[in-house]
């Protein structure tokens, strides 16, 4: 990337305007040119004619460009892609021959999304993980709720220099947005993935959002046991894949419990995997225990329980299919 | 029980008249005289109005006793307990007092009925196990499907004379119900019960019929893997208990699997355990999965898969309940 003195020279690329996706756009527009790129026209149009309004942490009004057609992008210095991880592909295949010097930013659930984003394109690549969350209210109007960072790092499929990588936390601060840029990632996205991996795939199999039932162990039926089992086991695959976490996951799954019981009291955590399954939308449960549990084995560390996380959420994707 | 030369003279009370209950009613009532024992009085109303109509496999209209308040049975040679098994403590409260020469027959998924009734009074006990399903269209009328057998034999928790075993196994034919007595009914019940751990588990979890999933292991997220991972750990258990299976549970999940693919093409079986769960209703999890599993820890067996299945069916009974 060409190094940017001037940072409101900045453009900037975001595909994908779900809620992380409008949470950057909008903010990144107040210090930057952005450009959305999403799936649908009429999503573009909306995007396009009334911008994205944020309310909760941050309370702003963006203007900002888009499209649905990546044809229609001018260069630009940086793409933060913030689809699931279901539609990374999809958006590789999009910027495919566009800005070849620019940084891609993957942020997905999950482990791969930077690879794939390498193979299509000779990007330099920073891998992010993102801990902010919010409500998507409307396609123009996203409620940003926990104000918690994002970490960012180069990737080691294609890294860029660590210089970018702190230019980019300091422009995402810059825009409102908290932000750290980390020499290695690995041990914050390894923590999120064993949390996610554990708090995802039981949600969406009991149907129940991330409330005290994810730390209950009094009883030998309790969930909590096979929360924690699930944590021990990812961190049996991050001792074998030499990495040194960063947050222990069991504390994370502690902490947002703690969090949806001190919030006001309508809040309770719905996890993705979990809304995914209600609206009967393919999981990023491939991503997620799927990393995992490829991760473990081919370390030949077992994974049993994880295994069966993945192949029950993947019967139960199936069951979406309208009976014969 | 007194020995019955005349069968003409049985009197039967037959407790729960869901699809099973009804079938064992109606075809007994053409033999023997049948006393219905419902939860709701309108059911009583309804089945002593109507009686009972039974279509499929069997033709027949069914005159017979009913109520809701055990306080007017008359005396009765033998009680088949019909119900679910969450409901046996109900109706084991329901008969104490009454009749305490009789036979009293359980029928129920999983393991333990047969203790509760002997818990409840000084009846000797049957322990059978059905294979036979069909579909309660409304009170009074159920389809009679599979024409598969009740296989009953002494309980040992208080075993009646294996001739008495035998005469109600005789008075079933008889009625037009395929049955058979054994000496010892545990390598029956055991196939079942890990039969039923295995499929009314996963069929709750992934909201699948019991289908060709179930069978299929050529991917690694294949829930085949998992079935058979399932049905391993449960044999394990039933040799740790000494119980030498009268059936492979795989060979029947097999079975079954092709028995839905052969027969008419609306047929597709839906396991218990997915009923209760589309219903909300609590499932028989605790009888079935937690049977198997107290068994294998009373024997230090172990069952990671089984309990992981039950701490999941647990979890997603409480997401029953609204969120606060």
């Amino acid at each position: 990337m060409t190094r940017i003195g001037d940072r409101h020279r900045w453009r900037i690329v975001v595909a994908g305007v779900g809620t992380i996706g409008s949470l950057f756009a909008a903010h990144l527009a107040t210090v930057a040119e952005v450009w959305v790129l999403t799936r649908r026209a009429e999503h573009a149009a909306h995007v396009r004619d009334r911008g994205i309004d944020v309310s909760g942490k941050s309370m702003l009004h963006s203007t900002l460009h888009a499209t649905n057609d990546a044809r229609e992008l001018p260069s630009f210095h940086l793409a933060i892609v913030a689809t699931k991880a279901n539609d990374v592909e999809a958006v590789a295949g999009a910027l495919k021959g566009r800005s070849d010097d620019a940084v891609v930013m993957t942020c997905q659930n999950g482990l791969g999304a930077d690879e794939i984003m390498a193979e299509a394109g000779p990007w330099s690549v920073l891998s992010a993980v993102t801990f902010m969350s919010g409500t998507k209210h409307d396609d123009g109007h996203v409620e940003y709720e926990l104000d918690a960072p994002t970490w960012l790092g180069p990737s080691p499929v294609r890294p860029p220099s660590t210089t970018t990588a702190e230019e980019v936390a300091a422009l995402l601060r810059e825009s409102g947005l908290r932000a750290e840029a980390f020499e290695d990632v690995r041990p914050a996205l390894w923590s999120k993935l064993i949390f996610n991996a554990t708090v995802n795939a039981l949600s969406a199999l009991t149907g129940l959002p991330h409330d005290s039932h994810f730390r209950a162990e009094a009883q030998l039926t309790d969930l909590g046991h096979l929360a924690h089992q699930l944590v021990e086991e990812g961190c049996g695959v991050a001792r074998a894949a030499e990495v040194d976490l960063y947050e222990d996951p069991w504390e994370m799954n502690l902490e947002a419990v703690r969090r949806g019981e001190t919030g006001r009291s309508s809040y309770r955590h719905l996890p993705s995997m979990l809304a995914d399954v209600r609206a009967r939308r393919p999981t990023e449960v491939d991503f997620i225990t799927g990393a995992l549990v490829r991760e473990g084995l081919k370390r030949a560390v077992p994974v049993p329980l994880h295994l069966t996380m993945w192949r029950l959420v993947r019967a139960l994707e199936t069951s979406y299919t309208p009976e014969r």
